[in-house]
């Protein structure tokens, strides 16, 4: 993998930049549909390819390793022809899905044990086997297992967390470092810095995980309840430290105000199940604003979605149509809705980084963040 | 309306035609899926129109009566408008929902009362209010109110049924002959035989029915149960009747071989909410028999889902993938197998077509009954 910074915006620490993989590159900032088990939910690949124009997919290796499992997709030859995706797949280590689980899991020094919510059987995760699971998923890439510790740990057990984190990376690091890839393309392996809300955890792990020299940094343990505004601070804290000449992810995040705010502290790669899930609940995000479908106003407004809309979805179906699918419980409506909501997300960070690169990413994201956040 | 016979095939009555409607044209024999609330369930219009190729699809009055409702559809300036399908749209009458209501409905000789699935709320449709509630829809071909007694209706109750639902078609041809379309196109109004399984009763039906001169006749109350032999029995003795220069609805039918059956008795137009139903619960048409998505058989098949399928979806997802889907419930199963299904109808009515224009009809019908009955 290989990433280079194509620009840089005045009076923030927002970048473009284009991170070359395996499967084609990858314009920055980027944000990345979740594909849960090989599947953006209700979502044709030829839609996510074409129309909402995401350029690399995220997978949960949790969720992989259950169903299809790894003898499937190691027959299949990866999970990129499984599926039929041929753009780059980034996955996730498992780790966050896991501790997810709360009573059905265990954590050792060894890993972490955990029952399949699909049918009790019991499994365990460790450092290195889940860097073999994504070497059999194929990921172009992969992520390191980290424990994922409840954002209001306090600091003893923040502290405590990391260090078995950071002992983990270095386990994993050193696994993935001594084994090869299956299916003859390169994978890379991004670190995780952790730490909770307190900087000097978070210093400590953004250094470890900066001395590594991997082809890409990470940033987990956000968005988990925490006040944006810790987040954001947060996000410096560690930014400063991240090296500048690798991409930085942050994992899980968030609404399109948390997107741009990420952006402008220097974050390139960005995953959320916000545009999907919300969309399933009849919600869509705009440039404009937000609109909650289900409601009545709509039942006669007979104009497109969005006139002005990235999509051809927010052209051909109108607003009342929109709501009576909603109304009337029709798959169909669930399917518009997600690909309005991505197809917005991925016009959003191409936004962005023509901003950027045009020099005026300050003022745009300023007047931007206010529109967001409306109720339409 | 207006319609022509272009060929038929020795040997048998099928007939390829061509039916013009303010909303385009339609090659018969045709298969029109069923978007009953206005959305047929799952597939995209876009998909519709190019993947599927659909000519003509079918929407329930019952339905978009309860929703949208007939003041938004008015509104809108039709269905066509309202979801954004510009070629033609058949409306069925409402008849057939609200006897599938039992208990919650209550026949006299003014029309039907019923309770709405949705609030409990009360309605009643009579012949001329279900033209109304269709001029409102604005579809293409609209049709007339009737009971549809059970399949397993004694001789009796089968006549004194037939006599209302003549009745009826006498009350509603006549309104719809003293009424005008709202939208500045014109619609055709089709009469419906029943009859049950009664020879004499389909021929009385068929009769009073064809003097109407309607622009096309439909033959309603069969797939109820019944078995299949006697349905082609009654659409043999129904056709004999039916003018031969209108087209011929066979509504709610039926499975691929019901659908070859008909053709070659003189069927041209069917509707059923098989292909799309089935393919939500996982089962695959095609013209080399069925497959069962969830079958353990298909894990490891990781071959096109149809390689010489007719549909975009039979050759960029495998069947190990499908099968995937299905058992980790993503909604996306439910669009890849009802785009396949859809598309593989009207690929075989459209295969028809092409073997009765050139006289082999017969020899070709009956190797693909013999393969569509398979298991795959």
């Amino acid at each position: 993998m290989d990433y280079k910074v194509e620009a840089t915006a005045p009076g923030t620490s927002a970048r473009a930049g284009l991170i070359t993989t395996a499967h084609g590159t990858i314009e920055t900032p980027i944000f990345m549909p979740v594909g849960t088990v090989g599947s953006v939910k209700a979502v044709q690949f030829r839609d996510l390819r074409d129309d909402i124009n995401a350029r690399i997919i995220l997978g949960n290796t949790y969720h992989l390793y259950l169903r299809p499992g790894t003898e499937i997709l190691r027959r299949a030859g990866g999970l990129h022809k499984f599926i039929g995706w041929e753009r780059p797949i980034l996955t996730d280590s498992g780790g966050f899905q896991v501790f997810s689980l709360a009573d059905n899991r265990k954590l050792t020094e060894k890993g972490a044990q955990f029952r399949s919510h699909i049918d009790g059987s019991k499994h365990l995760f460790t450092p290195e086997n889940v860097v073999d699971i994504q070497r059999a998923i194929g990921s172009d890439i992969m992520m390191a297992l980290d424990e994922c510790p409840p954002g209001t740990s306090d600091y003893d057990y923040a502290s405590r967390s990391l260090d078995l984190t950071l002992r983990w990376l270095d386990r994993g690091w050193s696994h993935f470092n001594s084994t090869e890839p299956l299916y003859g393309y390169s994978q890379a392996y991004f670190p995780i810095v952790q730490g909770c809300t307190y900087p000097d955890l978070r210093k400590r792990s953004a250094r470890h995980v900066a001395s590594l020299g991997a082809d890409g940094n990470a940033i987990g343990g956000l968005a988990v309840g925490e006040p944006a505004e810790v987040m954001y601070e947060m996000i410096e804290v560690v930014n400063e430290i991240l090296p500048a000449d690798k991409p930085r992810y942050l994992m899980g995040v968030g609404t399109p105000v948390n997107i741009l705010e990420a952006i402008d502290r220097g974050v390139d790669m960005m995953d959320c199940v916000m545009p999907t899930r919300n969309a399933r609940n009849g919600m869509l995000f705009t440039c404009h604003g937000t609109m909650n479908m289900r409601n009545r106003k709509w039942a006669d407004d007979f104009s497109p979605l969005q006139p002005d809309g990235p999509s051809y979805v927010d052209h051909v179906y109108s607003k009342a149509y929109l709501r009576h699918l909603f109304i009337a419980n029709e798959l169909l409506a669930l399917e518009i809705a997600s690909i309005h909501n991505l197809a917005f997300y991925l016009w959003l960070v191409g936004e962005a980084r023509r901003h950027i690169v045009s020099g005026d990413f300050a003022t745009w994201k300023a007047e931007m963040v206010e529109t967001l956040g409306r109720r339409l």
